[in-house]
């Protein structure tokens, strides 16, 4: 795979000097037609140590536009980021739509260097190979351009190049631990890499191998390189703007229907006055104590909550927080984003209010946007919102496995009690705010919702995070629905972890 | 000062029945016309422990639109968040324009607590509240409305409220703690709490003693006030559109000035080619070697670049970077700002790009765009201007005070060199893009810009961060100069850690 890159490629500094100028201008005009397209661009810079990583990222930052380009590395997670699920700082780090990000070994090397120190085994490697290619092919479904460098040195050139830089002051320092790498392990280095490029070099996001001994023939063929791939990628753009151009929907074969999951919810279920004032109390008193439980050992909780409009979703988190330190809860409203927010991939506002360990979130309304209201309006194509089941499982799989408790909630209330407290809303004065005319425009939709909502449960119910639906016309059984079900999930995944639960539950 | 919040102050049920769904209206609808306005909210909540701040927080959530509301609270700092100055976290938790934030003891618990243990003494407190009033001021100039609340319980009354929560299964787990608190020290909490209030109580924005002791009382006093507040301050943005009510210019001696400061400049200084070659080889291998030890030693950089169009911001910065590690630096290039960032102070999105500890941070353009291009554009109104001086030194004090080493750099050339080089622009093709009609605009404002540049150098050159006046005729002569300049910044910062330099810069 790599004999290609060790032939010894060199460019003289004539033929170099003669090239760069056209080619500097030809990047900084493509980069100026980038700003008024809808995609990014990320480059990798992945590869051998001593191949110029640094150097290559030092030289673009110079002959590019820097206003419009961004460098990332990535060091030793921080705490705020060891404790969030791991993509979560790549997910921070990406570029707006019209610029690039410039990336030094970004998510490949951590799997890498695991692999080389012998910590995971080559089934390990995969699934993180696995995670690369779905983050990266959702970047790429989003329009985005992926644009991957290996630089290449044989043992030979690693070897040669060590002994350069230990006769400049700049890089010498940098000497005794290349060396070592390089003594230790070169050929395990290679072999590893080779099972990485493979796994990873997809049609849309395929690996560049280039050799890295010499300097100016790699800043050439990088800098052409990038220059080709934005170049056809614009010209691409310009003929199908739809970025989805990757896109192949997962046959369903239950899309047509007649019953609703939601027909099968029991409306009539109520929980009585009195009954409803002791079991509040408590539900509320458990989930002090384990909301407390949780926070001191560092699990948290992402609750999520959809429903009808009117379906009491509000209700439903504001009977929770009371039993939660207000310290240690967070409510995000999902409203209409930012500009900063519609620069980025869809998901990108919602990986950004992840908590950190022991903190809960309540999402009012969440994600799910993009298969219901973004669905039904039309504001996402069909093959955006058919993507996006699983773009979103894959996303809920991140937030399980780092061990957040997922908790999805559905408000679900007939069309007639809706329109029955649609009509009390108009009513109230301190509610009025609350009805506008897009809920009753929604409520033309109900036919359409519901079978958003059906769909979304079949796609997205997974058993690590799956949905409850709340049967909402009785506002005190959803309330004791909701507090339950959290209670239950909140209380097995701190048993799961060794808490003491019955303990500290003991007394109440 | 407690006195009159230790009378007993109770409201009854029904009063407060009667009394409740109004207000709730009322604030739903001021709530409304501030999300038309151009000012933010702050509802700061402290108090002695178990006056019902956390409490007040969730009815604050229940009565008001979430969607415009946002709380928070700050345990221990993160070490992001340990590795920035104290401030940082609470710039990053500023409310947007229209919309609140509700704080439990926010920038007030640090010092008061460690006042309490001992740990300062009263002129550290002191200290800590110039901070604090610093703080609130800028925001007030902003147009802020910062309305405090201090929940207060008489001796007696924090007895009982333990007494209370001791036989609430939510609450219990949280008295062992409370009751040693109590015990320990009210009559000293009492004491400090007062000369806290006495500091930071201001026209603008006074504290509120509300007593904590009767839930209904103090519900309707807080949403009371609130509302109170807020309609006087919308009536105010009404008749004053201006922001800037409290604004008292600094009397300036030298404002007007035949002779400027950069007039003193000796443009005609040069390196000569060899020299240079020299020279910047040397730098640049010291300043590898400087840089090096100050990620390792967590010493944190920010460099500030100003100048002319053509002055060579970029040149003077890229001489720099091949020297530092690309994974420890980020270069911020300040264009104009997102909507996220229109929506704060004009020094939030300078706040949310400071560095952690270590690394490196080259502001393309700064903060100091207020008192330039805002200035001579009259994007700002001179108040605005006048009063980023002192907004801007507080701002730098706190970087210093943190130990960052700030190196701030105009460069400087004639009219004569600026034609030249934007003649020479236009001329290479690929420098053709850095030219632009603004910058022949910005030209025709020359003299404008000599007056701001020199007002600027006269009010922020201090001692902890002096403004470096770059002599840029002669590229080659800018480049050495900013380069020695910083690198000696960075070894005395060093040497002054008790940083080896010598002994790491030896055989250079």
């Amino acid at each position: 795979m790599f004999e290609v890159a060790e032939l010894g490629h060199k460019v003289s500094k004539e033929e170099y000097n003669a090239l760069v100028p056209e080619l500097r201008t030809q990047l900084l005009e493509v980069q100026e037609q980038l700003k008024e397209t809808n995609f990014p661009v990320l480059v990798l810079i992945s590869g051998v140590d001593g191949a110029g990583k640094g150097a290559t990222l030092t030289l673009l930052n110079e002959w590019l536009d820097p206003r419009y380009v961004t460098s990332y590395a990535f060091g030793i997670p921080s705490d705020e980021e060891a404790e969030r699920p791991e993509y979560w700082r790549f997910w921070r780090a990406l570029p707006k739509r019209g610029e690039m990000g410039l990336y030094i070994s970004p998510w490949y090397s951590r799997p890498i260097a695991q692999r080389v120190r012998g910590e995971i085994d080559d089934n390990a490697l995969d699934t993180a190979l696995r995670r690369i290619n779905t983050f990266e092919q959702e970047l790429i479904d989003d329009g985005a351009l992926i644009i991957k460098f290996w630089l290449h040195l044989s043992n030979d050139g690693q070897e040669k190049v060590i002994k350069k830089m230990s006769k400049d002051p700049q890089t010498k320092w940098r000497v005794s631990q290349l060396d070592k790498e390089h003594l230790e392990g070169y050929d395990r280095f290679r072999g590893i890499a080779e099972r990485v490029l493979r796994t990873t070099s997809t049609g849309a996001a395929p690996w560049i191998i280039v050799e890295g001994l010499d300097t100016r023939y790699r800043s050439l063929t990088v800098g052409q390189h990038i220059l080709d791939r934005l170049k056809a990628h614009l010209s691409k753009a310009d003929e199908d703007t739809s970025p989805h151009r990757h896109f192949r929907p997962i046959i369903s074969t239950s899309l047509a229907r007649d019953v609703s999951i939601l027909d099968s919810l029991d409306l009539g279920l109520v929980v009585e006055r009195e009954e409803y004032k002791r079991l509040l109390k408590e539900l509320q008193g458990r989930l002090s104590v384990l909301s407390r439980l949780a926070y001191e050992n560092k699990v948290s909780s992402i609750l999520l909550f959809e429903g009808w409009d009117a379906g009491g979703k509000g209700g439903l988190i504001r009977r929770m927080i009371p039993a939660i330190d207000p310290r240690h809860y967070r409510i995000i409203p999902i409203a209409a984003p930012t500009d900063e927010e519609r620069a980025h991939h869809y998901l990108w506002r919602f990986w950004r209010h992840i908590p950190r360990a022991g903190f809960t979130t309540f999402y009012d309304r969440t994600w799910y946007g993009r298969v219901l209201v973004e669905r039904v309006e039309g504001f996402a194509t069909e093959v955006e919102w058919m993507r996006a089941y699983a773009e979103i499982t894959d996303f809920e799989e991140q937030l399980t496995e780092h061990g957040v408790v997922l908790v999805k909630f559905w408000a679900h209330i007939s069309k007639e009690e809706q329109l029955a407290r649609f009509k009390a809303r108009e009513e109230t004065p301190f509610k009025h705010y609350k009805i506008t005319d897009e809920d009753w425009r929604n409520r033309e939709k109900w036919d359409l919702y519901v079978q958003a909502v059906s769909d979304m449960v079949e796609r997205t119910s997974t058993e690590y995070a799956p949905w409850t639906l709340i049967e909402g016309n009785d506002k005190k059984y959803a309330r004791i629905k909701a507090l339950s079900t959290y209670i239950d999930r909140l209380e097995a995944a701190l048993k799961a972890k060794g808490v003491k639960v019955n303990k500290a539950l003991k007394g109440l």
